[in-house]
């Protein structure tokens, strides 16, 4: 499967729990730094629009945990982005090992945007960057 | 829905991000805490294992974020188990805001128990414990 | 020594390291929590501060680990805090385990008040609620 | 000042917190990533030892801050490592944002190596590569 975005990152030890693994909870900050990284190369700058009272928000999440990381592990993360409606759209993304391509993660998250009151709300600043 | 075990806790201010609300992978830390005070509850315990290179892992999780919780919000998770095969399990770990109990997070974790070698072994430790 | 203001926390497993312990910077999200805590008792909320752009922040932290929290340890943080200039502040936070009082860590933490342009500044809502 | 190990990072979101940024606590978590890879440069493999029940660790932290982080910087680690017993070594580690060289932190942070009773040991495995 092709991916429009990708990023390389390595294991940190302090994201190791006392399993000697990366923690489950890590994958999700590690995802979120990717889908960042992606809206910012779209020119979606998750920050700014944070201080505008745009929140881009998650709505579902689902993670097949397949291999776990561990210190010293070098990885990269392919994300796709799809609109699925006019105001919700859709995150694929998938961790790999380094340099074996190891399957690690496999994810698809939801997401929305809203406005200072916690409503839906389609707002230009991400309608006009988003595929449709 | 009844849930067997329940755990309150309150947000700390380090958990929320620049959005002000708690970080959506803060959640997965809640509901690790939860489960692992469940199987405490029920005479495993996660450390313990983990040592004897029993370790209970996780293979798929799904989240719903239906509200976010904010500086100061106390809330409660309640949380249910059941076997869903001889060696897999799955917790139903649902959140909740206090005092009005408006739902926060549903989830579903899948998990197994691994060997030292990273596969999967049903051990006797945690079969005769868990629910039939 | 005496303490103005005590909280009991247990530690959850997710902030233990490979090392099997608690990793060293989780402790100051402990202190930063019984921080936060201690200045809503005295009338000072963090977070409503934040909003009117009061930036409570920390400007030195010295920390010495005497003994290290591992999974299932409850523990008790007693914090003391002093005026040392017009616009500075001081905190001693300790950290023991329960039941056996064993010192975990001990800590001093100097802050500050900034305004929306990152420059100190003496703001009425924290001067008249801090001891003189 | 000359530094013997430097690394570049850049901040990630979820390492803001509500005062929009980087969070303190998140400080000590780049230092140590810094020193793990510092140790690594010298041959000292953090996670390695740690299987071995070699446990490295902190006994005492200094960290000033300067000037804090926010979302999309990029910053540089510069750290030093000196025996200062001969069970004892320090880290000058100190952390610049790019482009400006702005200092963001200054930190000093003593670290020991510990048997897997807990009690002080030098071990031939550190003591060979930590400089005299």
């Amino acid at each position: 499967m092709g991916y429009k975005f990708k990023i390389d990152l390595h294991v940190r030890d302090y994201e190791c729990d006392m399993q000697g693994y990366v923690n489950n909870a890590v994958y999700q900050n590690y995802l979120e730094h990717a889908r960042h990284e992606y809206l910012q190369k779209l020119g979606i700058n998750f920050a700014v629009l944070a201080k505008q009272k745009i929140n881009l928000v998650v709505v579902r999440v689902e993670l097949d945990y397949r291999f776990p990381l561990q210190s010293g592990d070098h990885f990269w993360i392919g994300s796709n982005l799809e609109r699925i409606s006019r105001i919700r759209f859709k995150f694929w993304q998938d961790l790999y090992r380094y340099p074996d391509d190891k399957p690690v993660l496999k994810s698809v998250v939801i997401g929305t945007s809203l406005n200072g009151k916690g409503r839906p709300q389609l707002f230009k600043e991400v309608d006009d960057l988003l595929p449709d």
